[in-house]
């Protein structure tokens, strides 16, 4: 009776079981003290991306499990090679060894927004609210997100339309730091995003968009297995296109699966621009590459034989292969992980999987 | 020099010599008093849409010319069988006989809005700028228009897209009453718009949207002879669905020809919601005859050889009677009067044409 009139108090936060929050490494330590009202009552997962014998330091409270690399390659074995080192791309493990619905992820160098009216911003309830409610894939809605209190679909919206497709991915935004690339980051130093969008809105079926994982919402149940931020960092001739490289795929085979992609609010502040000369080395293929990548993306075509995202995602991955292999070898050891991270997905995923995992996962 | 002097204190309006302000009757006699600070630099056409006999007043200070039903079937002849009667559908009419760039057409129940810091909203400006600037269709910028001041494309935004396409259509909002149907009004009567969002963004190619032609700029140059708005009112079986038959036919032939369509600032105060019973009405045909138009839009393609507004909507013309004759024998004449519209259109538009023009048209 006691926690039930506690409870009532303190509302239970919104999919407190059914939702873990994935942060690759934590250099800064200020982060999860400036989260913890909203962050405390759920799991997180860190996911360590560089030097394993360096220590993490979560503050007291926080209900957590952290990975090395080395627990990585004791987990996954051989199959570990996809998983990417020295990256913040590593952060998709933490989706794989999770077994909850849903997924948060964000970065250490975003904080706590506030709002028009000076309040702080709870990012995680904004998106968990996008996540649980549909998507309007299929036609565009002039304003914005029609089940959202006080809108609704528009004159001249088909009735047919109006129930929406069920909502995968939950994109939010940054104010203060824009995620730029880093020739624009050279070239514009000084800017800083400071209009706050009130609006969520579903990226229409058939459009892609470039997805940042800084402040990233998903269901794993829906989409997880797509959610694959590739190879990045150590070793590999490109960084910071994981997140972009695992939007492309999921866009494709959220058309393709009928589900729908949100993005607008949240915002979180983005606290400090990473270098942009340091950016530039990491993006400078990619910058070359994603001219060809994404008329690829564009026009890639799943058969209706593919109704798992499994089997969208290898579909895909043979499609690389055969197409983007020519624009540099990397395409096809990245076709190869692909197929590496959904045997690794299966493996951690089938039912009685859970023994394999350490770190007091259940 | 005192003119110039004159000018560098109150600075010539932009565009005031390449656009038209399109006004379908004007019942409110306030309507222009209020928007008076911003349409008084600019030429008006207004066209009445009922009875002709009934004297429309202008107020004061205003350039304008004047169309009644007379002077339409005078300027037109047979042809005069393709503009609506006793319905705000007309307003097309206006658009032919303009000889300038740009059209804003607005509807005398929309009247001046403020922003959230209490200013009132230069609406045409804000237009003016859409359409001044480029559009972004073939891939979603996730903080919107791209080459608004303190934006730009985001990371991972192909840099060979970033010149953008020509913006032919600027569809601005409605705070306060929002453009619902009959059954939502019906349904949510007490709904009020009351969410100002400081956004402008293109919609993406291949996307359909329901374009309401309340608060509505366009550039005649680029896509004037798509803007018809159907047949609707006296002796039609439907109504309400003129700028949504636009809409459909702009989009369509926009994405064919690579221009931009841009959604969302600025806002207008939509005064009074229409009577509902009487949408209804006109609506419910419309209803669920867009449950089969909608989709004949979203798979029209057009053939290479279209490379004008004309012969694309030629085109579309014949696929309205081929595929939707069957829905109803509306969409026969509907077809025939689209082709009618492109001959009025050519024929006010040719070198020298004018003569056929009164009112003091040059």
């Amino acid at each position: 009776m006691a926690s039930a009139e506690a409870s009532s108090i303190a509302p239970t936060p919104l999919l407190k079981d059914e939702l873990d929050i994935v942060i690759p490494t934590i250099r800064n330590l200020d982060f999860l003290e400036m989260w913890r009202p909203f962050f405390q009552p759920y799991h997180l997962i860190i996911v360590q991306d560089g030097d394993p014998s360096k220590v993490i330091k979560v503050p007291e409270g926080f209900d957590y499990e952290l990975y090395n690399r080395n627990d990585i390659n004791r987990i996954l074995g051989p199959k570990a090679s996809c998983i990417s080192f020295k990256d913040s791309a590593c952060r998709c493990f933490g989706y794989m060894v999770s077994k909850k619905k849903y997924i948060y992820t964000i970065d250490d160098d975003c904080f706590v927004a506030k709002d028009p009216s000076g309040k702080s911003i709870n990012a995680l309830e904004q998106h968990i609210k996008n996540l649980l409610c549909p998507s309007t894939p299929h036609f565009f809605n002039t304003l914005y997100d029609p089940y959202r209190e006080g809108a609704d679909f528009v004159r001249g919206y088909p009735f047919s339309l109006r129930e929406g497709a069920k909502t995968a991915v939950s994109h939010g935004l940054w104010l203060n730091i824009p995620d730029y690339d880093a020739p624009t980051q050279l070239v514009k130093p000084r800017e800083r995003n400071t209009r706050y969008v009130d609006m969520v809105l579903t990226i229409p079926k058939g459009t892609l968009f470039p997805m940042c994982g800084m402040n990233l919402a998903f269901d794993r149940e829906l989409i997880g297995p797509a959610m694959y931020f590739g190879l990045m960092g150590d070793g590999q001739p490109i960084g910071r296109y994981d997140d972009m490289w695992a939007g492309w795929c999921v866009k494709v085979i959220c058309d393709h699966l009928g589900l729908g992609v949100k993005t607008g609010l949240p915002y979180i502040w983005h606290s400090k621009a990473s270098n942009p000369f340091v950016n530039l080395k990491k993006e400078y293929k990619g910058i070359f590459w994603q001219e060809e990548i994404i008329p690829f993306f564009q026009s890639a075509v799943l058969p209706k034989e593919c109704t798992s995202v499994q089997q969208c995602y290898l579909e895909l991955s043979k499609q690389v292969k055969e197409k983007l292999s020519k624009v540099d070898p990397y395409f096809d050891k990245l076709a190869d992980a692909m197929v590496t991270w959904i045997d690794a997905w299966d493996e951690l995923n089938a039912e009685g999987a859970s023994a394999k995992l350490s770190n007091g996962k259940a």
